[in-house]
């Protein structure tokens, strides 16, 4: 590790509320962290290496805080399901897709797939799901360490309701996440193991006991599923009648307050008890709205979690969200406001998510798990260049334009490289 | 022109609410048309040129009948204004942009560039919004025609409550309509005037006056905006509070029956008396659901359209929109249903609009216009050759599956080959 710069249309969101867009600036890395962003080089920092970018644009490295690795193979499938039942998406496309990755021939070809589509997107940092499968779970971290990415990977407990090629018993899965965990708590480079019960009606009492008590042994985070849509619901309520919001099936076993915190997905349809259950336990909420609509038409009620305090972030949920390219899902979290409002739903309060607030849940949003996302002074120096001359039209447009076209228009074929803890990971070419 | 067959996976929509697909079919064409399709060559057209795609898919060309050329230069930007005012945007992106197109070098290059983008696209034909410069607007007609397409294209009407450059009093209007309709009734190739009065805040009550009988003189097509927004709406009504409904205001100058229809745009917020007049009418709505989507949050009820046998194309509606490829725009027809259903606005009717009734909007819906958009005998033969190698998977897929997935994520580059009137007018690489 060494001491460089990077020179461009630095762009990125201190706050929530607004851009700080700078052009022609200095990004300094110091040993992987952020040291500065400078007009002109300080004294200290004359003759450093810069790599000049002309008016490309450098933003913060993304956090795609959920993403099924696992369902990359079917993107863009099975999303308009007339019937829209939530048991014919997982029996025709989720579980069968996931139990191909037993084969480890194959686990190692598709998520090499994954992973090269995910190194010309913006991201730089996941919380995926893996599989039931316990080699390519440790396959998928393999992988994404080789091509130098940054984050949790969850092997995905299931000891009930789900197809007999991706069943557990719960000791299998509670032994098998056991020597998982001791194997790598320390990292397979960046990639670190994440406690994952898919969700409630896939995860026993007993295994999620066994589960939490892990969490805690290890000191990891947690990551599933929660209040997604009203048939899951239903189906929550109907296993335990005596819960009093969905979220206490995860947080009388420890799952709701993992190390440094456990991120829920989703959360659609949480309820004021719920809600304060996210709140008390510092969750991280996967905000997906892309997967939502997607999926079935739904938004969550993510201005309401921000005024509250609850932490968000983004989530493409491959294979629910069709693309892994975070700056669609933040289009798409600006516009489940606007279907909101549209609606009604936020009456009293007739505002959207603006685009800069959108994209401070991408970066620093999920970034709190790694303090990633920000050009900020000691943030991860995770940043992504991205040249916008393919899609730019003749006449002259401000920044903030430019950049909401990138948000709008964009695809892999602008994305010319990528840092990750200060290492060049991606060069457009190369 | 001559006979030849096209051959590979063919995907239409004969009828609206399924696909035919046929692996290893022939598409035959003659003299512009569709002749028939064929699993074997029959013999009274053996021994025609075959062009094979192999397994790639052949559908028909799809019809845009709602674009605004003059707005492509800045697609993807101004669609988060956080007010959400219907004038920020028309004072801050459309209208700025539009004058611009008096200047012909100007006009000439950023109509070549929009020109270039839809030849990359699904769409063949279009009816497209020009601006209010009418040497501007034959500027547009040439390239178009220039580059194979077929269709429509306005010069826009506007002699109130618009810019200083863009107006133009009722008699100029009037007149330049007049000239060039006259210049290029006949058309320039397969492109043909249109009368497009930009909407009723927009235009006096003469020059509608005037416009409806142009149309009539001259036995064209209308095109115009209906009941985009509630803002729109109560505009509307406060110019003119005697109007039982909005397409009133078109409908008394013999605006809604041009020939052979007249296309509405939006109808997002059509009262019942209102979709009587469009029925009664037989006007082709057409639905815009990326930028109704996009712009404000808004849905169509255009299943209800459907079932009350009001016809019904797709529209990108680019600037609204910030896509010019239809099969997003497929997506989103899909997907504005689905938010209905989430909202319970189609409560008594949980059902979404079909992949395949989508694909038919975007197809044969528009398609009326033209008899184009299928591949039933004596069709345009409009085509559209596109290759999914790029973004399939290694998984053994369904042909339905494999469509899906090209209108969840094919973009661009996918696009191998197209043909419009059975004249080939884009070959990838050439």
């Amino acid at each position: 590790m060494y001491t460089y710069a990077l020179k461009g249309t630095i762009a990125y969101t201190p706050e929530r509320e607004h851009f700080l867009i700078r052009e022609n600036t200095y990004l300094v890395c110091e040993n992987g962290k952020v040291a500065g962003t400078y007009d002109k080089l300080p004294p200290h920092l004359a003759g450093i290496e810069v790599h000049d970018f002309g008016n490309a644009f450098i933003i913060p490295g993304m956090c795609d805080i959920h993403v099924h690795a696992s369902q990359s193979p079917f993107q863009g499938i099975g999303q308009n399901i007339e019937n829209g039942k939530w048991n014919t998406w997982f029996d025709r496309y989720a579980f069968p897709d996931e139990a191909k990755f037993r084969d480890p021939a194959y686990a190692k070809a598709a998520y090499t797939d994954f992973v090269k589509k995910l190194q010309t997107t913006p991201t730089t940092r996941v919380c995926a799901y893996a599989t039931s499968d316990i080699e390519a779970t440790h396959i998928l971290m393999d992988i994404l360490n080789e091509y130098g990415f940054a984050g949790y990977v969850g092997n995905v407990s299931m000891d009930r309701n789900c197809n007999p090629e991706l069943l557990r018993s719960t000791e299998e899965t509670l032994h098998e996440t056991r020597i998982w965990l001791e194997k790598c708590k320390n990292g397979v480079g960046a990639v670190y193991p994440i406690i994952t019960p898919r969700y409630f009606p896939t995860c026993t009492e007993v295994s999620l006991a066994g589960l939490g008590k892990l969490a805690q042994e290890f000191q990891v985070p947690v990551q599933s599923h929660l209040s997604e849509s009203r048939d899951e619901i239903a189906w929550v309520k109907s296993i335990d009648p005596t819960l009093a919001y969905y979220a206490q099936a995860y947080e009388r076993h420890g799952l709701l307050n993992g190390i440094p915190c456990s991120i829920m997905a989703h959360c659609v349809f949480s309820s004021k008890a719920e809600q304060e259950a996210l709140k008390r336990n510092h969750v991280l909420v996967a905000h997906c709205p892309q997967s939502n609509l997607n999926s079935s038409g739904m938004t969550a009620p993510v201005l309401q979690y921000l005024d509250e305090g609850i932490e968000v972030g983004l989530g493409t949920d491959v294979g629910g969200g069709n693309t892994l390219n975070l700056f669609k899902t933040i289009f798409e979290a600006v516009l489940s406001t606007k279907i909101d409002r549209a609606n009604g739903m936020a009456e009293q309060k007739k505002r959207i998510l603006s685009l800069p607030g959108a994209f401070y849940l991408a970066t620093k949003g999920g970034g709190i798990l790694w303090k990633s996302g920000s050009f900020e002074k000691d943030y991860c120096f995770d940043a992504v260049v991205i040249d916008d001359s393919r899609i730019k039209d003749r006449n002259q447009r401000t920044v903030y334009e430019r950049l909401e076209r990138i948000i709008s228009l964009s695809d892999d074929r602008d994305i010319v490289r990528k840092y990750i803890n200060g290492r060049e990971v991606y060069r457009k070419g190369a």
